[in-house]
């Protein structure tokens, strides 16, 4: 199935990081809004959730950086073949677990387990998608001749901030948790670096 | 990527308006008719639907608003860049929350903090939507040239009423809970003058 | 904005209906599926969601039914107005609620109100999709001029088949809710006769 | 109705696929990780997941499998007709339901009956995929005139792959539930043999 089209891919992946980001609100505790609580206990349940709001922030802006990078790379991917769908179809497996790596280190900000967990999850995601690119890229298997050689370097040097990041915040996580939930807003300070610009 | 399309942030879009929507209804008591009851408490329950129906009603409606609004600007909206995408992904971020900040006020109607709440949710989005229009049509960033500059006035000031209702609707919040939630039928009926319309 | 096409308002639309059709599984009782049961008791668990999977079954085929309506009436309008789109927006907003009148009917299938309900919410369903019609019709206002008179008459008579069958479902049950849930049936035999077919 | 595209069913159907996918994270216990849980409990919680996701990880494959299939269905057929949409919609019916077999035979990976159950859906699904191509084939009712007829053949030998190993598999269950759940192995095995790939 050499000469399959995209489209399908797109929409199938465009409904998962929907369903995906929708979900991540289960990360903030709304479902404990019960009629049965008084006043005083509202009040303070909603305003618990400002730093829970910052732990579902920052799951959404991850979701978000993977699906523009998604929509960068399927942009210049003109077909599909069996081993690029099967790529995919993993990246999928793994981002519809981020709702829930999200809920459990906005559940337990301290242990290193949770934050080894959420770290574990973006690190394969964005693993997941530097294989794309690399696969798709190869001997110009799945994009067109007249791509640039140097445009492809770029994007895979992009890729890689991710899952790098990903991995220094597992082993951060190791001695300070609090430090490791900090680490990620590297992604986007490196990915404004002109040497990842161009 | 000044010239990626915009088919697939619109796919994203009406997933995740597709699941905010269906998720309003969890501001139904549904979930509370378990088996166990009586065939008395039943009907109480499902009677007790009834104001909590409009509730329902009400975001539902704003939410089509909102979408409205979406399907207009990307009706004029030819291609998207980096900029752009962020702006819409703040906007998704707010819309998932808008169930939660449904049932929070229907199961707290009399509440002036979960009227506020309510009413920030409305006034983000519709801010968010309102910089998005600012954004695109900023010297023809992201339209055609030949889009007529009063069009774009027009629908500046159309964008601009959800938000300016929703901080209306705040404040009369922290005076009259009952009062606030009716506040939002003015946008309908705004959009209806003629000042409005062209 | 007479001039929008109506593929958003189909992307919406689908993605409601996958999300309805899916959360259909509710009514089914999974969620009592924990891990204490012993064997005996899941068993017994298992055996009793048989006559409920009928029950699920009635309201994906009525979904699907509903589905293919939408299909064959968007096939014919090519495009959409302000009126057509808060038709449609009407029409969402009942779908979302069909998953939980059909746990309300499965849960208590006995009871007269829950029959009602549900036959309530198909009727509305029904009604507006007729609605849909009839207004995109008059006057060939989005459809083409080409489209012949006697198809758009056939249309109009299989579209009243779903509220007419509901509103009769209603009745029956107020005397009997267990005929009720089988008039239904009336919908498939009535669309194949010769005089609903052309 | 023969001459409607595909596009819509197309979809409907990423859409339900999307939502199952997401849905299959409910296997695994999440929703058993509340805040009130010891650092103890917790890691043991999230040990226990490990075997869990293997299960996850079987019923997403499966689910990719089928997607797939569909896909390469789809890809050939162009257009669609009554009797297709309706076998398509059963399709959908059992594809919604696997989240919760997965969760059945995650949560009782000893008692042959949930086995069963989530061998009989997989079967179920794979034979109305069988159903799906025979009808869209014979006579070249929806494909094009110019497809191979060895093509044709060879798709359908693929297609039995599924439904032939989950009967199996039913069978298995009566004997030995943990040779059962490996049985799916052979899906992908037999898929790669020269035989059913030409």
């Amino acid at each position: 199935m050499p000469d399959l089209t995209t489209r399908r891919l797109e929409n199938l992946t465009d409904g998962i990081f929907a369903i995906a980001m929708t979900l991540l609100v289960l990360s903030l505790d709304f479902d404990k809004v019960t009629t049965s609580l008084t006043t005083a206990s509202l009040h303070q349940l909603l305003l618990a959730q400002l730093p829970k709001f910052f732990n579902y922030a920052r799951s959404f802006l991850l979701l978000a950086i993977f699906w523009i990078l998604h929509h960068q790379q399927f942009h210049e991917i003109k077909q599909t073949d069996r081993g690029h769908i099967w790529i995919n179809m993993f990246v999928l497996m793994f981002i519809v677990l981020i709702p829930f790596s999200t809920t459990l280190v906005g559940d337990y900000p301290d242990d290193w387990m949770s934050e080894v967990f959420f770290g574990a999850n973006m690190f394969i995601v964005g693993f997941l998608f530097s294989l794309n690119w690399y696969y798709s890229t190869r001997n110009y298997r799945l994009i067109e001749r007249s791509f640039e050689a140097k445009q492809i370097a770029l994007s895979k040097r992009r890729g890689l901030v991710t899952p790098a990041v990903s991995l220094l915040a597992i082993m951060v996580a190791l001695v300070n948790t609090d430090l490791a939930s900090y680490t990620y807003l590297l992604i986007p300070i490196i990915l404004y670096l002109p040497w990842f610009k161009k």
